[in-house]
């Protein structure tokens, strides 16, 4: 991790400097955390009153405020902040030292790779490839015949089931199950005689999941996430399904048994789908929202059972004023039934 | 894992070979994976363009097709397909060497049966039972005094908390806590007083557990699941339930404590029960659904609040006629109130 | 774990003894488990059947019916059990025994304080701090920088991230990943490209975290869980978000990011919150509710989106009479059309 000039930094970000130029820069940090040395920023003015007591050395701002440091100014102190917090974080590679340590059990007939870094107490099956510039943290287990590509960084608890393929660059964290058992049963007539669940959990390159999620295999064949798609923690991805490139899948939502999705679809959090069903590229499923089927390509639904958002909205805003539709149309109901007697014409039936 | 010629398996799944009956088969997989000497199946026809290019010897399939190679003719190709995968499925006894890792901690106290497998880096402790053939992969944590039976199967980074009882044949998935303390306070002004949870979890035989599923210890007494119930991953099992035999939970559901499920009762995925309520034997409760009352044998449930499966249904169709009906409603009160003053009667106070 | 005199039990609980004073009694358990020398509680009516054959040598409650033994009798029954339970419960310093297991991996750099007990396989990096009496059963992993409060106890499994704090007396169950990477990406076209998150967690004292949960780490800053704050299983806490204290959350809830939560509030099983809100002082969110917005201190909400409780109860009501309603409706505009008809009017578009 080498330092900055604020210059340089007022360089990539865009951004003018008011103070010393050449002032060295070794990290970056919230207002309220960075000491000396550091650079912070502020994007949220409800940070502004830190701005006189910060210790940072210099900050990344729309305004120097009540700052005495130096400052880069730029219009979008946040994008500034993402870039500068990306320049300063360490790779893997950095972060974690290289080599295999003396207590983990890995299998003679292993494959492992250059410039691994491998955790204490990791357990590598027979067969397994560990590829080069792998990071795996203490406590993984990877079973028979695994595959871990290039520059993967593995969280400690993670358990990579036998045969299971880990893309290059793919991030999983804490806790997460990758190749679990399909959820599949023959019944028999009370019984639920368990159906051997033979396929494999393959993740896509530059894939990121979630701690504590739980990826399971196919029955036959390929439970897949396609690359570059991220999901987020305790999510459930049942046997079979299949997710397209660039998708996101926020926390613990769940998706049902074969059930297919496009790319660049958006799943927010504790939405769950019905299985065999697809979603098109591009469709997004709201909070909570529970579909029970088929969604086209870049429609957004939402609610339980799930439908076209605007619809949603329209159902629970209309809802609201339900209790009163029941007592407004007893009143009308009783003003009818008075214009019916007014015109000679008896109650009905249907108002008893 | 023995093999099979084509003329055993036809016999077993009750089908007619259309090729070579004495063709061996060593082993079976999707139609995509299937490699020689292996045997694959045709059930759904979206994968009929496989055939021509897989690289299985044999197929189980309704026709011929495109297929080159020998037929197994069936009128279900999947129920003959999970036959034959469970007649190609080596056991746990098969598939994990039997042995003690000598990197694992076992308590001298502990009783350990036969032909046990003991991965590297389990720890085991004092008077804990393992009794024969039980498979234990790496990094699983037993506490004192818990009892594991006969033949069961227990995924790595899985933890039986202090005198847990699991009984013969149970599979438990990575990642599942049994026996975690119950969620249980005494209220003492604004603070939480912990209540100790000294109860137990009780497994039956051939229960299965699912990946990163919790099962909370009771408060005093046993949380009990019945004999051959299932339960899929990341499903939350409170203090003191009790679930009976053969029931099936899918991924995300939540039982909260001291609720009682009867025999085969099917809980669909990320449903939610209050605590202190009973399901009937054999009732069912749709997915997301939120069970807020007890539900009588052989019921279906869905929706939130949970209310009879038909008028859930007839409830989420007329909503979507809500705004509309809100509309229309406007338009009838006007109509009224003209048919009002034509008879010579003024609007009503409630129209204003 | 000293022994009791059943005279010593009632005066802490302010119940009356019905036998022998001097009895010594030294464990407690329920009426099913309870063995000679304990003393059980009868607080629930459909146990009585138990009374005639626990083997417990004395009992908690109302009445003596057909217990043999001697008796407390209390006005309340299961806070007496509660009582109890405590007085028998033993701490984490008597329960698991001190010292450092040799098989724990614990870096030159770390800071242990005195009379901690370090489990198997547990695995300790540069400049961790665990301080006095801290019981760290088996394969727990404390990363880089990480503080450990006084007195806390950490199950097997956990995770705890680089230099996250636990402040003393904190309870973390199995499973739970304290400070995984918070989900944030910024966009670039259809990429994701990841923020490093290079805050914090912390947890105030007196905190306990259920099994398998998931504590993200802020983008910057710090996740905070403030002090007395419950967690039940499975929940999922998103980076940036800050709970005050003596709040309590049930079993698979999920808090977006930057959501605020204040002291005592109470967010039930399976809710979910949108992130960037604010709930407010002694709020509460029923099960399964979904919160789209902030709602203002001690008020309660439910149902999806989530709305006052009494409205929501309502609407509820209100939708079960939805089908019905439709048809009335239909019907009333019919009459409405006659009523037309009859003073000469014609049907209006809006029925056809």
């Amino acid at each position: 991790m080498a330092d900055y000039t604020l210059g340089e930094i007022a360089r990539i970000v865009g951004g003018e400097v008011i103070g010393d130029s050449g002032m060295k820069i070794h990290g970056i940090a919230g207002i309220r955390e960075a000491v000396e040395g550091q650079i912070t920023f502020l994007a949220n003015s409800k940070y502004e009153s830190y701005l006189s007591i910060t210790r940072a050395s210099a900050i990344i701002a729309a305004e120097n405020g009540n700052f005495n440091g130096s400052v880069i100014r730029v219009s979008n102190p946040y994008l500034a902040f993402l870039k500068v917090v990306t320049l300063f974080s360490r790779s893997p590679m950095e972060r974690y030292p290289r080599g295999i340590h003396p207590a983990a059990v890995i299998s003679e007939t292993a494959s492992i790779g250059r410039e691994v870094s491998i955790g204490a107490y990791c357990v590598i099956g027979d067969n397994v490839v560990v590829s080069d510039r792998v990071t795996m943290l203490p406590l993984v287990c990877v079973d028979e015949g695994a595959n871990i590509g290039d520059d993967c960084l593995i969280y400690p608890h993670v358990e990579i089931r036998e045969r299971c393929e880990i893309g290059p660059r793919v991030i999983i964290h804490s806790g997460a199950v990758i190749g679990s058992d399909g959820f599949g049963y023959a019944r028999e007539g009370c019984l639920h005689q368990k159906i051997p669940q033979i396929g494999i959990v393959k993740l896509e390159e530059d894939v990121e999941i979630g701690a504590n999620c739980t990826i399971d295999r196919a029955t036959t064949g390929v439970t897949l996430i396609g690359k570059g798609s991220k999901i987020d923690n305790l999510v459930q991805i049942a046997h079979n399904v299949v997710i397209g490139e660039n998708s996101v899948i926020a926390a613990q939502a769940g998706i049902s048994g074969s059930t297919e999705l496009g790319d660049n679809v958006v799943i927010a959090g504790q939405a769950g789908l019905v299985g065999h069903i697809r979603i098109g590229e591009g469709a997004r499923v709201g909070a909570q929202g529970g579909v029970t089927k088929s969604v086209p390509p870049g429609v957004s639904v939402s609610g339980y059972p799930a439908r076209e958002h605007s619809l949603s909205r329209k159902i629970y805003a209309a809802s609201t004023r339900l209790p009163d539709l029941l007592k407004d149309f007893r009143d009308l109901q009783n003003r009818v039934k008075a214009l019916e007697k007014g015109l000679g014409s008896g109650p009905t039936a249907e108002d008893d």
